[in-house]
């Protein structure tokens, strides 16, 4: 038998083609190609083709893909009276773990997943697929508004799926750079091997069940605090922090107490992480863009990021993906809670390739344990307790 | 790095107390206690209890948890609302997976475990466990009414678990004998070591998620047809037979050409599952309490155990608990796409157990891969494909 790992750190749960991290070399590439260059050159659209298929698609192959999504985005009269039945202090993730759980019904046929016939499971396999990428962000975006009080606004056909995103969250054209911005947050968190949400969501899938119960089992992985909610934790930091001035006293104060400092380091990688490289990048592109209208949380951010780099980046600490994309995503006026929910509407492409990954070679997950407890004893009748 | 095996078969995810099996010598314990004298001397409640605490609680201990999870048999208006938008033909287990998940916005506070103060934590753990083990089974039974257009029959406070999930299903003062089979059936299934629905419990509750979302990721993963969809396989199968006279040629038929008989064998087991037997037993009794009123599906399945277990027995493969707790429930007059949600009504209490041992000493679940995909490639232009 196996030695036992605690979280089986170091133990390979799957053979995978779909993406792979150096963390020394702070290298990240899905299907092979690095995240610098998808990030600069793709689309969270052509991105998640990719991550699916395994290969860069033909203009036509993505028109058509496109296409599927755009006509994908309706979401079912039931579903909203679902959501308007939720209480609005929930928090947006438990939301859409009962909204996708609940689209199974609509939209049944995982029967097709015990066929023998592997085709007909791939027609399957890539309807479920299209069908969650294209909502899931629309579901986001309605809760917006449904939690407010209000209805929410209908989708557009003739929006990205960043662009109808902002849309719909907030009632008016997207500006073209925070709509690219959110392009490019998309690509950046669309896959990065097997953490728990991409896990569970294999363990699920292992039993065959319907694509819509195996991503509701990754969005609540997703939703645990020692997971999807670092970028959260980043904005309640700076708000903690205030103004830029206060920023070198608390930090050294953090450091003195060794107190924990949200969005650095990461423990897959001993350099800087490469997405937040580039999500650095795009701060910076907000700032130039936006000039002096920017917020005081930002600025914050931006003097902490400076003086942090200093202090941490020679022990190999360095702001992360979390850091960057909870600042950006604040400055485009989206709720803190809904960090967290966007991070699934990117991984969401990941998480489908790595399901229909298990299917093509599926062995159900049933590992072992290490007993220690109790042995063999007799039972005691409740009145000789 | 360790060897990949698929499946982590023989692979220690967990240190665990909770249960054991010998698959050898057909022995499951819960906390040290053997299934046989649970089955025969414990109840649902006494047995969620033992697995919860890892000790037989005392008269007092017992009688308050029980009158803990009488008051807390009450569903929110706003849940049954939500029950009502899904569509009649969705499957059960995605409707368990929808409403808990939905759950947890009206009770939150799973900020709870990140507290350092774990007095905090037990009380949190116990209050929600307390929450889910009442209603699972009160959801399921209220959807076999909303799926037909009734309003569900509300539930009781003076009757057990068992019991009272009868009454609401029926509405009817529940029969003695099918609520003393009931409440064995819920012991039984009650916990079975790391199976795949566990494991994601274990993956999910990793995260620090709260209970309602780590066990909607473990209904989403029992509802696949390789997890917990065999009861409902065996009635399909029985169904199939028909008649007892028929038994014979069909099982001919299916041993000549290899086809599956449902209800037969486990990969745990190399002897006769010890729960099997239990059931046996309790099937024995039930058609012997209704004398010659018993439906031909069940004097179909007492040919088929009869006559198989004469052929197969000797190599080891014997009736399974999926082929007796099917045709029971059967028997009782429940829906078969009702035997999997029964299911996890029961497995609950595992569920649960796993839950707050993980929490007790916990590291995510972050296991790691074998690549075998693409080495690093240079990005292609959409032009250039």
């Amino acid at each position: 038998m196996s030695v036992y790992l605690p979280g089986l750190e170091g133990v390979p749960a799957t053979r995978s083609n779909i993406s792979f991290i150096d963390g020394e070399k702070g290298i990240l590439a899905y299907r092979g190609y690095p995240i610098e260059q998808l990030a600069e050159h793709s689309t969270f659209e052509e991105t998640t083709m990719l991550l699916l298929d395994g290969r860069l698609p033909s203009a036509e192959e993505l028109a058509e893909f496109d296409e599927q999504l755009r006509r994908n985005r309706r979401v079912k009269y039931n579903i909203r009276e679902i959501m308007k039945n939720l209480p609005a202090t929930g928090h947006p993730m438990e939301m859409l773990q009962t909204a996708i759980a609940s689209l199974g019904m609509f939209y049944p046929g995982n029967e097709a997943l015990t066929s023998s016939r592997m085709s007909e499971d791939l027609t399957y396999i890539h309807r479920m697929t299209v069908k969650l990428i294209a909502r899931i962000p629309v579901i986001v975006a309605m809760w917006q508004h449904i939690r407010n009080g209000y209805d929410p606004i209908p989708p557009r056909q003739d929006l990205t799926t960043a662009e109808n995103f902002l849309y719909m969250l907030n009632g008016r054209e997207p500006d073209p750079l925070d709509a690219d911005i959110m392009d490019t947050c998309l690509v950046l968190h669309a896959e990065h091997t097997i953490n728990a949400s991409t896990f569970a969501a294999l363990v699920a899938g292992s039993t065959l069940a319907s694509p819509y119960g195996v991503i509701a089992a990754a969005i609540g992985t997703l939703s645990g605090p020692l997971h999807g909610g670092a970028n959260e934790k980043v904005v309640d930091m700076l708000e903690e922090i205030g103004r830029p001035e206060n920023v070198k006293p608390w930090l050294d104060k953090q450091l003195a107490s060794k107190a924990k400092i949200w969005g650095f380091g990461h423990r897959e990688y001993s350099v800087k992480d490469p997405r937040a490289k580039i999500l650095q990048k795009q701060m910076e592109k907000l700032a130039r863009d936006r000039g002096g209208k920017i917020s005081p949380l930002f600025e914050t951010a931006l003097a902490l990021e400076e003086i942090a780099e200093v202090r941490l980046g020679p022990k190999g600490v360095y702001p992360n993906v979390d850091y960057y994309s909870g600042i950006l995503y604040s400055e485009m006026g989206i709720p803190t809670d809904q960090f967290t929910p966007i991070f699934a509407v990117s991984r969401a492409a990941g998480w489908l390739a790595h399901w229909r990954e298990q299917l093509a070679d599926n062995r159900i997950f049933r590992p072992t344990q290490v007993y220690i407890g109790e042995p063999l004893r007799e039972y005691v009748s409740i009145d000789r307790r």
